[in-house]
């Protein structure tokens, strides 16, 4: 059976999701819009949707054979996958290896200090909020998550990233942080949704801290495309990286 | 022996603390300096000092007839009390039994709001820094505090929250939030040290919701010494609360 692309069912900044003829499985349309501070700053970069939806593609297919149940069912085109259709947990899970970014404002510890025990925190999805930091009592009281969640969540981020912290290191990558968001299955599952991609991740050079993510947009050092096609190939896309 | 006011060692937004004759006890001066916004709005406000000093002397003895160890040792005068000298842990401890000020704005849910299982925040006193809210992980990654010295944290805040929450509402005061500070002692003890003053809670008439504390400066919806002084009244400083 052919999947066919029906109506637009959602369209957030960096990807449009719509609805297909099978039950349960959506499309999923990387963009080429890159966005930063919650919208603020803007900008169409042309070939941005294809390089998210390969990398994110080879990243899935990753977390798959390594037994992380995700949303993930097939690459459909240069800018489209098929995923699962789940109900999305309103939370951004963070995970960090190193000091980067709002962390290190909020805290004030420099870029760049390795943290020994990868940190995980939880953002409450709502740009009209600014998807505020929030602690464990602040998940229960608002109810987006039962403890039990809050749990899994936690141990389903940390397994991701011993899968690709190494995997990003095998091809010379340092994985310094990155943003997960899960869903809810219909048979109650809690699974990885979203996507994870050089939006969603800060990777710099194992060797230099070159970076090769979202930070080249954000902070206007080099081009965005280059920094991703970086990713792509070491990911073995066109590959150098045997892993 | 007659305490004897030595040399000034600190001057912080609302008190002065100096050193004294007597090995490990200060002298803490209330001052009539009104701050909110972390300093950006400022006022001197007459008698101020006096209704923290003597408010803050009634709590901690109401906290100290309750078991609750804190750095208390006696009022001296109108506005000065001697404490014990601890080396203060940079944490803010905020226990919260509503929603209001900055909780209200980061959630998202409306002032008033009651809490059922009663909130225990973190934020990092760092000016700075903005006194930014942190996770158990942050705490740990600053090493500002171990795990186990954050659950004695806890468990004191709650207790204290249960003394303070049940002694307001016999004098007819709601106790919405509040803001404590702790210090170990010489021989390792953690215990209460700071202030408990209109200044530092969130106090609400328990029929009107009319406020007693310092939101009535921070949002200029009174005079600030009428609102402290019916706390005064009813913790019985003038005494109309039998409690």
């Amino acid at each position: 059976m052919n999947t066919e692309k029906l109506e637009l069912l959602y369209e957030g900044k960096a990807k449009r999701i719509y609805k297909t003829n099978e039950p349960n499985i959506l499309l999923v349309s990387y963009k080429d819009s890159a966005t930063a501070f919650n919208g603020v700053k803007k900008e169409e970069i042309t070939g941005k949707g294809r390089l998210n939806n390969e990398i994110s593609t080879l990243i899935f297919e990753k977390l798959t054979a390594n037994n992380i149940e995700n949303h993930f069912v097939k690459r459909l085109s240069e800018t489209e996958q098929l995923v699962k259709s789940v109900t999305i947990i309103p939370l951004e899970v963070v995970v960090r290896n190193v000091v980067a970014g709002s962390l290190s404002k909020r805290i004030g510890i420099e870029e760049g200090t390795e943290i020994k025990n990868p940190l995980v925190e939880f953002y409450y999805k709502d740009d009209e909020l600014g998807d505020p930091l929030l602690t464990e009592d602040h998940i229960a009281l608002l109810e987006v998550a039962t403890p039990e969640q809050v749990a899994t969540l936690k141990t389903l981020a940390r397994k991701v990233n011993d899968v690709l912290k190494a995997h990003f290191q095998a091809c010379d990558v340092r994985l310094i942080d990155f943003k997960l968001e899960f869903g809810i299955t219909e048979d109650g599952n809690i699974i990885l949704a979203d996507e994870v991609s050089p939006d969603t991740c800060r990777l710099w050079d194992i060797n230099t801290n070159e970076k090769f993510d979202k930070d080249v947009f954000r902070r206007d050092i080099g081009s965005l495309t280059d920094a991703y096609e970086v990713i792509l190939t070491r990911l073995g896309g066109q590959s150098t990286c045997t892993k």
